[in-house]
């Protein structure tokens, strides 16, 4: 029984009929009738007109996004557990030529104005130190927590004082929309964002994932970044009929909400006292010795060890909804 | 009627029903049951131990392996009409931070032996010219021509003699192999080639391209590279599943000789005249005056004008025979 | 008795002098007072507001100017002789960070407007084709011709109408200068020149070369790629004060004239049938015999072979007259 | 009276007496007669045989090898105040094409075995992190504090143990051997440093530093880099000299002592409470009220402040005793 990540989980019906449906002739890469619906499709979602990208990894949006946003010479401010510092093998440096990741600490891997203010505050404006350029934040975060619409403006608000560039890794932005419940406009260009890599593989894609530009001049760069970095798909349709499908019936929503519902039961089955952080979203980050987390392998349930004395489950779209029932029981049993 | 690229075809049937048998849970990545067979499954049939990285592009899979063979102070002499050189948006650069194409003439988009010693030998040996460190050809080339293995083991021959690594573009390699009949092995590894780039995607694939190589110690840092230039996938057993099915029963090479075989009857309806080169794999290059040009897409045939006087037909795997006929007889009748 | 190359002189008496004079405490970096009069005396000279950067190396103010004009995903324009293509082992590719080199032939290392717009007229402008986005020329030409200002003109237009960056490495400079008699304005901002790598190394200095800016405004990212490639001297004030030293009293065009005349006297000896571009500059390219070249050798005369029957003799700021003297005998006596 | 640092000295009379006598014709780059006795002059002063390539920057000499010794993908841990990560402007990510600095914490801007184990712990092996690759080192600090050849070998044993190269920028090297008296050797490569950054412009020279690599055989690479980044002047003999003459004679631990024997003077007069960390080298790192700095300030003295409620005191090779007397009365009298 996986909880290990929702990186892996199948791809969701209406997904794999968009694949379908896309495996006739077209044109090729992103000149095809499914390609071209994009930017309306998500101008509508998003109450605003947007240039959207797709690619295949979330690392390729977020890493071409911040190519967009910072300069080789300048520094993009993000959380020292941000994705981009972590898991993505240096790729932020590989694709800005050398930009500096400049790291701030927060609780719960959130970023806050103080602690933007206080990494630019350290730098000197003269031509030895990097400058900072950008923002990124991740929604929800690492840690499991959704970024409020109020809290990103007032990211925003610092970024755009300081004329950064902000990005948001939205790998489980659905996630955090289906939590807060809020406007994922709300959530993004009206608080400020710049950029977002909009999540849909961990949330029932099979390999698409959208890049959007609220400024539709900045995707123009990035278009050819797309192609420089071998990120334009000859068959580019098969992703834009994907995110088509999925954004019709909103079924990223519920994707999201499901995945999100399994993460509450757990949450609830695993109480106040033995989470890291509240649940707000599809992850647990769950107090646990080794000798726990040992009994509930061998109970056949998989994870991942985050840290010393700690464990994180994930849920997905798909989640088996005995599975949770039994681990939450399990971990009641504990 | 499409001849304007092979690049835009559906996917074949035994791609999309990998894709289905594909769509459930598994590891992450590439540890995933049919990621772990690729190794065994190319090993075979290059009758070598290689080491196989699935990616979602062609470009991705030249560049990675270019990343590979050539450091960022090389050289890597190609053909002036090679794909790398004209169109991936300067992806070579980006991949191997700067390196320099060297470019060769030669007919056919060919590259030869000598073509690579002249431009090696013009090189001064000092740190103020950068020293070739590969060789890259394209098989089937630009010009739709297909490298012999003897011709592929000069090329191997003087590049080892020079210490060069060797890639072979094989966009149209499954179509080379078709054309040639000749072992994948012996156009490739036994001729001195060290890094492959094995098109699927022209072939019928989806989204899955296989880079091999056939020193498998060399693949370790391109693993890291293909991470880091955002192309590792979460859900790659996908990608995994389509190489592998169409490997199955020789799907690939079928696909292959469907398309050269179409080509083969435009190239007898146009006549050795009009042809530019041979046709030795799906694509043509035939004279044609602009009003000719013109009639034919009158007629509802859409194909590329590659250059003043001289169109390409490229014909795919699933061609329709109906559309081949009639294209055959326009041409005739022009 | 060497006619090898301009790059190994002496010092000439005024930059000695300018560096004892600056040899005291004083601000670092670019602070110290030379630095800070750099702009105002290159301005003059000019006669527009520029801004002027101190580095140690041609190479290095070649290639920071055309980081500023051209992005990782653009494209130069320069001749297939040019320096930056065949002697900076790939500097361009690596200050850009794989911006690519887009040739173009040319009687005398010379780039026409022809020229110029033939390799643009051949890029696609789609997303595959890497787009020109600088142009650079050499004055005076590696084949040691001069510029007429409208030639620069000529080209300033033409790349301005297709948006392009306009660098010229000036190696030689002074020697174009000295040779057409015209305003170094008119040569450079006149003619549509956005950035100059204006060399006096090879003109008598030590090691300053001073990278000018026509639109002070582009200077300002160049100050920080100075730096960040290592080029920022802690004690640049030696850099400046050689650079004023040599602009006072117009030092730099004595020091260029008296090269060229030595480069004049050398080519009336030749005569027109051995000369293989006229003589404009300090250098001469001379059809000769591997005999005859060897024959001067033997005399002790130290010099380049260009190219297959061809040697090129470089005259210096300070050569020898005697040895000049001695030079032309042996070649009229050949 | 300037105790601002010691960047901007002047140059020391061997440096100057140096470039007189390179003023002469001799061969270009570094084929010169000055430059081929580099290798043999540090041979001799390290006690085994090294390569030594002269560069202009201590940036340049960090970042040369730091390219030389960590690869795109790796990391390169150091203490979070490293010159390589604040004052850099980025330069190492410049020059390893976007290898990632991973920062310690230490005490006086020392990195222990300990903390350079668990920075490295940290890391999982797999593809999605960077691994580490690289340990750089400053010596003597940037808190001013000289490293024992003891705990050199510590952190050299503990490199090599996990693989790493080991770098040391020895900007104030001088001063480190000055201030412990223990060999140049035992400093360096007999505790397992690989390359040297061997500051000479802060103790004394004009424009010239050292890089020196302890297996030969890796110098072959970053001689193709010194060209590639604008490094390689064509009248380099000017800073071979330089270093030549500041090696014979000791002028170099001359200086060094001088400048250590100036900031000791003020120590003394300091008094351990006042100081930040103890005074080893050519800086004092000195509590003071903004009252207090602003008094000093008053009476004529220029120094930097470091850290609120701290102030920077750096001593040069050529400090004038009779200010130095007066700014120890000056401290005492606070």
């Amino acid at each position: 029984m996986r909880f290990f990540s929702d990186n892996a989980a199948a791809a969701c019906p209406a997904a794999m009929r968009a694949i379908e449906e896309a495996n006739r002739l077209d044109t090729a890469y992103d000149g095809d009738r499914w390609s071209k619906r994009l930017d309306e499709a998500f101008s509508t979602l998003f109450e605003t007109p947007v240039s959207t990208l797709w690619v295949s990894t979330g690392t390729a949006a977020n890493c071409l996004a911040l190519a967009a946003l910072c300069p080789p010479t300048g520094g993009i401010v993000c959380h020292k557990d941000a994705h981009i510092e972590n898991d993505e093998a240096g790729a932020p440096g590989f694709f800005t030529h050398g930009a500096k990741l400049m790291l701030v600490e927060g609780d719960g891997a959130k970023v806050t104005p103080q602690a933007l203010a206080a990494v630019c505050d350290r730098v000197r404006a003269d031509v030895h130190q990097v400058q900072p350029a950008a923002l990124s934040i991740t929604n929800a975060t690492e840690y499991g927590l959704s970024y409020r619409a109020a809290e990103v403006a007032a990211l925003g608000s610092e970024a755009k004082r300081r004329g950064l560039g902000f990005h948001m890794d939205g790998a489980r932005f659905a996630n955090a929309v289906a939590f807060t419940n809020q406007h994922p406009a709300d959530l993004t260009w009206r608080a400020g964002v710049d950029a977002l890599s909009f999540g849909f593989v961990k949330n029932g894609a099979l390999n698409a994932e959208a890049l959007i530009f609220f400024d539709p001049a900045r995707a123009a760069v990035v278009e050819r970044l797309r192609k420089r970095s071998g990120h334009l798909l000859s068959k580019g349709r098969y992703l834009a009929a994907q995110l088509l499908a999925m954004l019709e019936g909103d079924v990223w929503l519920d994707n999201a909400r499901a995945a999100n519902a399994a993460a509450a039961a757990l949450a609830e089955a695993a109480g106040p006292e033995r989470l890291v952080t509240p649940v707000e979203a599809n992850e647990l980050f769950v107090r646990m010795s080794p000798g726990e987390a040992g009994s509930l392998r061998g109970q056949g349930f998989d994870f991942y060890d985050w840290a010393p004395g700690e464990v994180r489950l994930v849920t997905s779209w798909d989640q088996d909804l005995d599975s949770v029932g039994r681990l939450a029981a399990a971990i009641r049993a504990l």
